[in-house]
């Protein structure tokens, strides 16, 4: 059995709540946060507290708290035993004291308050110094998820630098996809099998691979066309400058 | 039955002939074709020719050839009867010689040499001068799709805008995301339950709720740090370009 306390009350620490609670050897025995109405999401664990001085022994302590309040939070907790670990992809695992086993479970994932549709295969980043704390998060990982990456401190900060290219940017170009189509009378649900389409295809092939479209073909006419047509300058900045930088992605090819 | 000829050997050429010929109320009587050797691909139908003066008379004409070949090609044809369309996002209708009934045709998905997942939705946009013809074209694309939209020429100009950012930008941000991972020998497969939950959300969510991410929060901490450790201007500048566009769209929330 691994006893986990979480710490916060944010989507992340929902998402563990949610999750580890149907678990047979885990069990999360506490929830902490200093939030009471925020703390309400948890009550039917029936050991959730506002005070950070009330921590129970546990195996693993989850600090689900947003990243610049955990090197602070995490040097104001008395621990005696078990393993913190915080969630974060972009803090480093030596933010943690070192006055305790320390280490990190980061869920590559986009939370919001609706739970992850892909929810069985988020992949886990897991950190820690020691080989038994590797394997004990191992464990508690795989009972989360089929997938398990060792990670660095300094790899899962480039990790979550290609994860805001890869969502936070993504779902912008969706955005401004959204306003072109509803500036012109267009539901956008009519993009959705395109989309998906996009974002299944790295299965198959590469995104160097799959690329496709008026700049790759270096076709000036449309783009031209295409900047024009672009009310704000804003706009048609980012899509100049992304069209130059896939003409440089193929340039040689060219 | 609908009579069709096809016009042009590429991927969207292979992608009507592949779909089209398993219809019962459809056949793909010709296709015709510049390259002898593209035409390979299609040589069971029987029908192939290099002759576009030898086309065959039709109900519709599908003209699946590149986009500033259009306007040319379709000046050449000596075609008596049936609606002659073409398969472009970007190009008028009326670019087609008004000496014959036109329309459009538009299949709004990325189509490479390796068939789409999402082959069973691709919503077809339709577009023609008469309502006889709008319903002949209605009826072809939904032996092919559920989906069919009436779609002006303008509104498919900028639909295909839309497609650029939805589609081709989209695949450029995971092509980056692709980079970093490769440069600190991180697998990209981590990030395809990110970049699938990206995709999926918009079924649930317009674009604008979905957005996360360090811009988002106005984090300014994290995006400093990201661009240090981004290797070149061009991705530096494009990291700033997204991120000042999604602070800009949240502006008046922060």
């Amino acid at each position: 059995m691994i006893k986990v306390v979480l710490l916060g009350t944010g989507n992340v620490a929902r998402y563990f709540f949610d999750n580890l609670r149907e678990k047979d050897h885990i069990k999360v025995i506490q929830v902490v946060g200093r939030n009471v109405s925020a703390l309400d999401y948890f009550n039917d664990s029936k050991a959730v507290t506002t005070d950070f001085n009330a921590i129970k022994p546990a195996d693993v302590y989850i600090l689900a708290i947003k990243d610049d309040a955990i090197a602070k939070v995490s040097h104001t907790l008395s621990l005696q035993n078990g393993l913190l670990v915080h969630t974060s992809g972009s803090v480093a695992m030596n933010v943690l004291p070192n006055t305790i086993r320390r280490g990190v479970l980061y869920p590559l994932q986009t939370f919001s308050k609706t739970p992850p549709f892909y929810t069985a295969n988020i992949p886990f980043c897991i950190e820690a110094d020691e080989e038994n704390d590797l394997d004990l998060l191992k464990k508690l990982a795989l009972s989360l998820s089929d997938t398990v990456h060792k990670v660095s401190s300094h790899q899962r900060l480039h990790l979550h630098l290609a994860a805001v290219f890869a969502n936070n940017f993504t779902n912008h170009m969706y955005h401004l996809a959204y306003k072109i189509c509803e500036d012109n009378a267009i539901p956008f649900t009519i993009l959705e099998s395109l989309i998906k389409e996009t974002s299944h295809k790295i299965e198959t092939s590469t995104p160097f691979e799959a690329q496709t479209g008026p700049a790759k073909r270096g076709d000036t006419a449309i783009i031209e066309k295409h900047l024009e047509l672009l009310p704000h300058t804003k706009i048609k900045e980012i899509y100049s400058l992304l069209s130059q930088s896939i003409k440089d992605t193929y340039g040689d090819e060219l």
